[in-house]
């Protein structure tokens, strides 16, 4: 049984030799005239001198946080330096496939402005591409990582005996710790970065001055494409990358709960790595599906491939749990029903359909042409006051249908296969990352390859086809979309589950007092985690916007075309509001946790992560929602105009149009950096509860009060 | 021992004859001239209509509950109809509580404006008096009707022994109940009406059409000040009303858990009537402290009254405890350290303190000249976008040391007097309601002066004797406000603890995929609740601006003063909006407890009523103190223009101010609609559970799963 384990880091290592494959491929493509090379590498530079400065700020606090994690006496001196390797680790590979994925798609978005010269089918071929090497790098570092680590810790390092497992798995949590702090920090540096840019150049560039959108007369613009790549490509890599450890890790820790596991078969604990194994070599199959003819319908293709993984991965898990789960059935401590290996096939059917099923209901909520979106677009006939109210209606309603999916997902998961069930319904959504990834990070690769048709004077054409490839692929992200947020609330109920078993607490009561102050304290942290973000994004947008009009003012001949702005300084401001604005929020989620399990236990700490869990899931998609919301209501009224209830038509650039760019400007940091930061903010926290969950365990920890509680006299 | 309890209704009495004697003075003030009287004529016939429009919806719905409440089978045939006349009776003394304000309201604005052409003194005197009415109207009401509902109970229906005593607290729950469901609607429907009248009258008037605040011309400016009546007054009233009774009936459901009161002592069960009494003798005393000479600062005397109360108030709560409370003390079950009568005391300052401390932080948040406000002034200079984007995130900012404070609070009222301390210290902040809500209905009676003033073209020294009354009471508003938020957090946790004291679970545990659904539901419910808020006035607001566009478009004549607008038109915009949207709100607070509850049983309702807890009081302080700190820096660029950080001014009329305005409109629904809605909505919620809570009870009830939770095998 064993020997199984192998399978994972070796899928792991053909999905990275795929996505080198895919690397040579693209850069051995023509990367067009000199002007197109020029703007590329301006944008290449920006987005890696941003990541350089990213990662060397990061290096410093992995560092430290190693330090500490092998100080910490956690479950013996053995123990805790192996958690810390299993840390840095993480942390490399996430920031490592992060690297990879930007490096790839600057390279990929130039070549995919020259394919569009010639046509639509060579150009999709690029930019998925570019997106697959971002993918599979992810995917086969998370394999790679994870497999190896397991074979080494259960073999060679404490053995495969109940007790072996348990501390293994403790370390592996080491290395889902370290992938979830870079993914935060990538994804709060990368989301304000990118909508500091984003911001910078709409409101100026388009609004005050009438340029149009990535005019290369706009002293934002490079800042603005270099946004694109960190934020949505090496940002959303690193996300994904934690989501896929996450929930492969929340499963194996549950699965310590069987009797079976206690017994010796190691099948429960297999399972979530081979199932995400078996998604990977789905996604790389699927990725070659994903092909059109010119005069095609690219969006047909990006959902042959990426659907059809998912749909080959579902029956794919029945098999995989045929094959290794004990043929009795495991058993959890206090139930008699065991549970099979059809159960957790149904399990994951059950998470695939809560993803796709959010997925929808998101995509009802943010898409053009219904009604959420128009009462938006009508609203703002009477200015942007009223559309934004509008917005901010639209995207709190919408959190209701959501949680209830989720919530009616989570009790059918349970039911079938208790809390494994619920973990395994998570990574039933993201067991196919590979290729939801390669089509979620193709979206900024065809957008800046518009960026750079654009910059460039390409025909106009080529910017047509670019925007054909951009504007597809926006039913497989909205689902895409669905599947992140109901898969971060599963994971994060997983992660949760197992801290709860990993402490020995018999439950988290919320009608203690205690317990119930650290629940609304743990509510109250998304709120302040969303503030600081929401916070950077503004303060960093009002200096671009001041450079930005400064330069208009100043450097004559700029608008007239006559002389080059200075994007440097635009994408100084980003970078250096990102870097700075970053540290506040990953290190309040990283201790906070910390601070609540030492100084009142384990159960105040489980009301913490309630807490934080609840609200950061409701604000999560109240934030996305309502930015998604506004930036189809500001679309509605470009192309023709749009035709409002009342029969009256408002172009572009209308007093309606100008009210809905204030709204999706609003929209920016709500969807693209305080809401998919609280994704991973929620799973962080129950990461580094899980991790040092035996030192705060009931039984050899500190005891259930923690050191302050029982002086409190809880 | 029992016939103490006659001080309650006793003490109600005095109240509202105080409140008769100033009503008899207010309406004996000189009214003014003819123009004067027929503008508050119109204004008054505005808000009566709509408050007559109002209750008739309600009637149908309070017949209607009322009916279902007497049909439910809660504790046997004698229980549930006069659980459903308790209903009855708090529903009407919640609505003639409203109406007396409001009515006097009324008449004390125009009087205001013509004492104003007097002086200062009188103008305070008359304002004051106004709010008194209210306040006094709303204490005696409460007092009156619990008071004489306990005793007959008691006395008269089932008893004064132990199970008659748990049979009638339930059957008061009614009473709070009925008096939280006038209070729900009424300020959803009167938030609902103020805001569109104010965003409609401001964003054409005002920003559009450059016409000052009040101007006679804007056809909104009556429904403006109708709007401030029936939300600011009769919304306020009904509001304090179902706080004031639910702190003292949570507190005293909480006392049933005590052994002395199982023994027969009724000490704890009448001390918090006692209290609440005992507050509003200080509150009436309190009133006759402000007072204030020619040239003074009318802020001084409203501080000196209620927090002179208050902090009477807070040593009279020690000696009414040494005389009532056990003198050996009151055990809870569990524990061994019995609760004494100073005790009891120190809650109620640790209430106090934590109002005291969350008030102090609502208003730096809220006050112009503070780093949060100056932020947002500083960032409206790039534009609306960027305005609002700062306004979010201070709110969301906002909430993290009210959260930490009420935590804190919470866990000190805890260990000095078990639940019960939670209970008390939520009282503790609201026995001087009586005071607290004269100084409160104040302001819009000075506001509405204010109004009056302008529309009858009063000699400017009026207008600016009416705005100073205006601009006092800001401090006292914004120590009440945070009152308001942390008595509603206390009181919605002791009536939680009293749901749990009464259904007979043994806790609430989140860790149990049911339980963590309905957590997840249950925080879900303020984010739609609000959106259908948010939605409601953006809906109104639209409607609003398009009618007084259109007015300012057809009526010739009516910017250039010779022809008059038609203010009923918007006066009945309003109202249709108000009445329209309130229901469903309103009917999802009701219904949500009762469907979980049935179906799910008590520990599922227990994880919803957590979940809304805590997510309502998060928005409800996020809304308030955005939408307030909106308002203070819209209110930085009048007079002089605001001095931003790097040295430039913008005037009233400047871009930056209008972007400010922008903000200030966004954020009227959140702090004036949505926001103070929330305190409402969770405490009906834990009040429904309450009043259904025997029927859901683990013993001799559904059993713990509910209709359905048994069959889906929880």
């Amino acid at each position: 049984m064993e020997q199984i384990a192998f399978v994972v880091p070796i899928v792991g290592v053909i999905a990275l030799a795929f996505a080198f494959w895919k690397t040579t491929w693209v850069t051995a493509q023509e990367a067009g005239d000199e002007t197109m090379q020029t703007i590329a590498a301006r944008i290449q530079e920006g987005a890696m001198a941003f990541l350089r400065r990213e990662y060397t700020v990061l290096s410093y606090f992995v560092v430290v946080v190693a330090i500490l994690l092998a100080l910490m006496n956690i479950g013996g001196d053995t123990q805790s330096p192996i958690i810390a390797v299993s840390f840095v680790i993480g942390a490399v590979a996430s920031g490592l496939a992060g690297w990879i994925g930007m490096k790839v798609a600057t390279d990929a978005n130039v070549r995919t402005t020259f394919a569009a010269q010639t046509g639509l089918v060579k150009a999709l071929d690029v930019a998925f591409s570019g997106g697959a090497v971002m993918g599979m790098s992810v995917v086969g570092l998370a394999l790679l990582g994870l497999g190896s680590l397991f074979i080494v810790y259960t073999g060679n390092v404490f053995g495969s005996h109940y007790s072996g497992l348990q501390i293994s798995l403790n370390a592996l949590t080491g290395f889902s710790m370290g992938a979830s702090s870079i993914a935060l920090f990538a994804r709060v540096g990368g989301g304000i970065y990118t909508k500091a840019a984003d911001v910078g150049a709409d409101l100026v560039g388009k609004v005050e001055s009438g340029l149009p959108e990535d005019d290369p007369r706009n002293p934002a613009v490079i800042a603005d494409n270099v946004g694109d790549n960190v934020g949505d490509v090496a940002g959303m890599g690193a996300d994904l990358f934690e989501s896929f450890v996450g929930a492969i890790i929340g499963a194996m820790v549950l699965a310590l709960g069987f009797d079976v596991v206690k017994g010796g078969d190691l099948g429960p604990i297999m399972l979530p790595m081979l199932v995400a194994a078996g998604g990977t070599i789905c996604s790389i199959g699927g990725t070659f599906f994903v092909k059109t003819e010119e005069g095609g319908n690219p969006q047909h293709a990006l959902d042959t491939g990426a659907f059809g993984a998912a749909g080959v991965m579902a029956i794919l898990t029945f098999l995989i749990a045929a094959l290794v789960w004990p043929s009795e059935g495991a058993l959890v401590a206090g139930s008699s029903d065991p549970i099979m290996w059809y159960d957790v096939g149904i399990a994951t059917v059950v998470g695939l359909l809560t993803g796709v099923a959010v997925g929808i209901v998101t995509s009802y909520y943010c898409s053009m042409d219904q009604p959420p979106v128009d009462s938006i677009a009508n609203q703002s006939k009477t200015g942007a006051a009223t559309n934004i109210i509008a917005g901010l209606g639209v995207g709190m309603q919408s959190t209701a249908v959501p949680i209830i999916l989720i919530s009616i997902g989570v009790v059918r998961a349970y039911q079938v296969a208790d809390l494994y069930g619920v973990a395994i319904a998570a990574l039933g959504m993201l067991s196919t990352t590979g290729i939801q990834l390669a089509v979620d990070a193709y979206g900024p690769i065809a957008d800046n390859a518009g960026g750079i048709a654009e910059m460039s004077h390409q025909p106009p054409e080529v910017r047509e086809r670019t925007d054909k490839l951009d504007a597809v692929g926006n039913t497989t992200a909205a689902i895409g979309k669905g599947f992140a947020i109901a898969s971060a609330a599963m994971t994060a109920l997983a992660l949760f589950a197992a801290f709860i078993q990993q402490t020995g607490i018999t439950g988290i009561d919320v009608s203690k007092p205690l317990v119930t102050a650290c629940l609304f304290i743990g509510g109250m942290l998304p709120f302040l985690f969303s503030s600081m973000a929401m916070k950077a994004v503004g303060e960093a947008a009002m200096e671009m916007i001041e450079e930005v009009r400064r330069q208009f003012r100043e450097i004559e001949g700029l608008l007239e075309g006559t002389a080059a702005p200075d994007t440097a300084r635009c994408v100084d401001i980003s970078t250096r509001a990102a870097i700075n604005k970053m540290v506040m929020p990953g290190a309040l989620a990283i201790t906070s946790p910390i601070a609540v399990g030492f100084l009142f236990g384990a159960e105040a700490l489980g009301g913490l992560l309630a807490g934080v869990t609840v609200s950061g899931v409701l604000m999560a998609i109240f934030m996305s929602n309502a930015g998604g919301a506004w930036d189809n209501a500001k679309k509605s009224f470009e192309g023709g105009g749009y035709t409002m209830d009342d029969g009256t038509v408002h172009p572009k650039g209308s007093d309606a149009h100008n009210a809905a760019v204030v709204g999706d400007t609003v929209g920016d940091p709500f969807k693209d950096t305080a809401g998919p930061s609280l994704n991973i903010l929620v799973k962080l926290m129950s990461v580094v509860a899980l991790v040092i969950a035996p030192v705060i365990a009931v039984s050899g920890g500190l005891g259930a009060g923690g050191l302050l509680g029982g002086f409190l006299g809880f």
